[in-house]
């Protein structure tokens, strides 16, 4: 059926993408991940180029732009060049961080750090988990203390994207361990505060140029004017964003998953074996049906989405639904593309293999799969 | 997220189908199952109630309403009760043989049929399948040989939905078999036929009360004015009548799905063991959470389907996505449904256990699953 | 791989039971089926036969022969005609209920017992399920009070194989209610004991001739000699015996699966379609071949089992997990056949149909698939 | 159930090996995946110390020991400290060439590589793949032509394993075009053989030391006494060493399967989440209890396919089965780990997760489950 979500507009905005990224990301992609990092200048000029950040308010210097399918055709121009490392930090900024500024932040916060993302110049993150407790939003032990005009921060997060390039962090702590789940606050921790350091960039098995780090908090200093909203909301703060967070994972996983499938019919057409094309095989054609099949009836589902989060109508169970089935659909479809690749697959210079290490922490980040299903099934039970 | 698919008129027919079937399928169907047979006069008052045949012309009796959606209520409501050999019945007339006496009939055939058929006096069947040729439309074997005014038939149908009760039967036969694809040809055979014998009710899995059967046809005389459409495009007919039948085998599906497991969860829910209630235990929420994301998932490719049939653009690729994988995700949910009910989902007394086997031939009758991926696959390929 | 599972006694055995199924078992099982009922007979000459009750000593009239080989051979040869009704019916009485009559039974229980089970005139059963406890044996209600010289039982039992025919039952019952997991004890309740009501044949969906019913106990009098071993131990010897009920399972989903996929490898090679075989589909082979793999796969571990049970050495861990994987398989199995003989597999006279039916229940009796990994969990946890 | 595979020669065996890997690759395999290369000369310690090549004639310096168990014991030891890159160098050597420089050499080419090889001073490598022909042995387009003493050999090959290193590499090229399949003959290609290039190391997703390589071949210049067997048989050469290289991904799929199992089972007991252990949760038990089952089900296969093999039994069909069957099962139960590790899966410091990317060649290499399931199905449809 003929995709009926997007306007001249989109199509307009999706050229825009396009020659943003085959100037600016293709050429330094592959050296980005030889070096397990991207140069940070990238995202200033994506930020000037309208490639993030859209939301933000004409004030402060951005579009005001919240329509969620321009975000939806970046995925979708990264995955075509299967630029995941710089999409992934791209979602942070535009899913995840500017979401607690535009939200959380009183005018003059506003005016300290908005026109900075909006011009690419600030960069943020959020550090939430911490090692350990995954997951489990309860299980956070950082600590903050009032201390005059200060908040004193101890303690130490994990698995922060963009930790290490970040000037801004948004930082979840206890500040009244015997409120319960009312005993959690959220700091913007900025670069440069005494008592806030990064620890190693960790290594993982993909995503390569992406930057996932540690962070330690030894009696670091943080403003009184840097509190987000309001002490004791930190842990609602963070529930009520996961659905924006969780779609953002869905648009990647479902761009990524549509690319290789596409990649991955014409690869299998185009390659010879046995005499004839791959296609010619019987198994070919059903492993390629059974995906096409599998990727349209998920993009009815995502389509549908982006349209509810746009009227404000996605539910943070459709937001778990969608999150754990995209990703785990992308998952799927990845390695049965890569096997179609034979050997090919295998090397890091084919897409399909690059995806298949990118593509393995989905399931996992912005809650797991596990996480979604409980989620679900709590509320269905008690419907 | 908030289901779209219907309006008030929608939901006001609704009302009318529940009220139907709560007087006249719901307190015989369990008779009907035991009895292997449906009374046949329940059709007339079915169609009488306007549950099915609402898309003929007013001027033959109908109300000439193509809205597709007016049928996806009867699937969810026969869905609601069990009623499947019921609802069965009624899609084979609804989805398959209407369309044949609507799209390939001069107005001296419509004027014969048209008006029995909208008040459920005439019964039809749709005869393309053979013994062993199966998906394998080119292997028909049956002949008709025109001879004066009439056709002589001669060979044999199986699993033939309705042949036993059917009054108007349309008959795929080879009239050319130098014509190659182009030498088939379709016929309505009517009851009391010379030569035309009904063979025994075939002995299924499931679907008890739904008539199966075999046809014979021996030297079978049909009248010239018998002939569908033109002599030689009978294949051509069949194919384009695919989709729409194929429509018809999602939304029995879909609605059945989503019944079973809202079903399951009550269950679930009350349903007490290891000191609690089944839904206590984790992998019980998985289970029912998994299922629901992927209800979930389809409806918003059922209702896409549903829209783009009622615009004419539901393509045949379209139709075979649907059917294959909504039938398999019948398939699937069932399956675990019974599971989750132990011991009593094996006894025939239970929604879940009836429908286990009642749901088995829904990934083979309408084109199997294995044909459905051919048919998307072959398109894929040839893009 | 060469299977060395048998000499050839076993072979000499096989000619036995295969001379006793061509004769007794094989004209008669389709009526069996029609009826919902088998005759009783049958098993007495089944018994005299030796395709039963081997186990019993000489001096009770048995052959005294514990070899499990001789009761795979049994499934494998009603698997060979597909006479499952009749086969989990002989399982019942072989891999079940002989074996409280062995093992917990003092001489004198013996004398009046074991003379009829080796002859097949009397017949046995096992009352431990309840409505709505399922597999939660703690969850036991039907109580036993000693009153004199009987016991006095009340309560309810339901899913009873061979309920309505057995002339011995097995039942068991809470005699101290604070006693806890030590509270219940086994009595052997006989035909025409005042006050031991059958209900009624339940109606499943599959296995139509094998005999399902509930019980009734309505101060049932037992003589106090129908104690089975100890009082208080009834829950311990239950679970001692589950090993071997289950892998009576696993026997007869082993025997059935291979059973099955050898008769799909023939037609499929035999039937045509699209002009050739159907095995010169690549998508067929396929399936065949993943099946074969499968299955060849699960008989290293059947016959590792078989071995180690022979030895004493099949652990409740062993015999839980060959009981949901192999009988998870037989399902698997068993479906996709079914889907490879098209609408054929859909009727109830082809094996492959019958046997969907019939084998929908193996992964729910004798404890779920969901009790089998908990036993395994718990067990791998704990270590 | 216990197993029985080795008897104590081999747990003799096992303690040897794990001083080895304690001493003389483990320190340094960390580092070997940073330099993307293992140090050469841990292959003649290797050999030396018995860790490869025991099956060499002793009068050639061998320990003339063919018991697949003691191949076995090393897989099991390098997945015990995931040194995979490692053991699929090792594999190479043991279950791929040596068999090549044992069954097909005569006296003098035995005298000329066979010491050399017993002490691991000359490391070989198989030249088979060709770039775009995949496991189609019949596309190899690689040419000898006899001139004088020497075959000219023109052509181009990748995938190769070990390609840099090699000291020796068996290449297979077509030597006579009208032939057909009996038109190909395998060479023995020396190091600075004049016309003998090597292309790139080949930049893999996973198995990051491990040295897979292009080799060019520009009117290399190989003697004639290099020349493998007879010409002509090189596809029947080919074939026949199939099955041992095929055991030996199922020996190393099964021995990672078990191993990162084993370790998840530890983390899931340590790891605190949700106030308690991840193995509180029903789900993570299923998960673990799922994976043993599948594991010890495929344990049985294999410790007969080992059985098997030592008596020169297992077939080009069995060995099929368990190659594709355990690599998948390898692949499938490896990705659960990682999921159960949340986060910590992703990083390559974890086992699993680096077990993750070396993982997925496994159903690639030594002939693709695709072409394992042709195999087998083929063969069943013939019988």
């Amino acid at each position: 059926m003929k995709r009926t979500l997007y306007n001249a507009d989109h199509e307009a905005y999706r050229e825009t993408v396009r020659e943003f990224l085959r100037r600016e990301v293709e050429p330094f992609k592959d050296q980005w991940d030889a070096d397990r990092w991207i140069d940070p200048t990238v995202f200033a000029r994506a930020a000037k180029a309208g490639i993030y950040a859209l939301q933000i308010p004409e004030q402060y210097g951005g579009a005001e732009e919240s329509d969620y399918r321009y975000r939806m055709i970046v995925c979708e121009e990264c995955a075509r060049i299967n630029a995941l490392s710089f999409n992934t930090t791209v979602s942070l900024q535009d899913d995840l961080v500017l979401h607690y500024l535009l939200d959380l932040t009183n005018d003059e916060q506003r005016s300290r750090w908005l026109p900075g993302f909006a011009t690419g110049d600030l960069i943020g993150a959020l550090a939430m988990t911490e090692p350990g407790a995954g997951s489990d939003l309860r299980g956070i032990r950082t600590t903050a203390e009032l201390s005059g005009d200060h908040w004193i921060l101890n303690g130490q997060k994990t698995f922060i994207s963009s930790g290490i390039m970040a000037d801004l962090v948004v930082v979840a702590a206890q500040t009244d361990p015997a409120a319960g789940s009312r005993g959690f606050s959220l700091f913007v921790v900025e670069r440069d505060t005494p008592g806030f350091e990064r620890g190693r960039k960790l290594d993982k098995i993909g995503l390569p140029a992406q930057d996932t780090a540690e962070l330690f908090f030894d009696d670091a200093r943080v403003p009184a004017a840097n509190l987000l909203g309001e002490a004791g909301k930190g842990l609602h703060y963070l529930m009520s964003h996961l659905p924006r967070e969780r779609l953002g994972v869905t648009a990647k996983a479902f761009a990524v998953t549509r690319a290789i499938h596409q990649k991955t019919v014409r690869y299998c057409r185009d390659r010879k074996a046995f005499g004839g094309s791959l296609t010619d095989l019987q198994h070919v054609r059903f492993e390629l049906a059974e995906m096409k099949t599998e990727i349209d009836i998920a993009e009815a589902y995502v389509d549908k989405s982006v349209h509810a989060y746009n009227a404000g109508e996605l539910t943070p169970v459709d937001a778990a639904e969608g999150k754990w089935y995209v990703s785990e659909l992308q998952k799927r479809v990845i390695d049965r593309c890569l096997q179609l690749h034979g050997g090919y697959g295998y090397m890091a210079e084919y897409d399909v293999g690059r995806a298949y290490v990118d593509t393995r922490v989905q399931t996992i980040y912005g809650g797991t799969t596990e996480i979604m299903k409980e989620i679900i099934g709590r509320d269905l039970v008690a419907e």
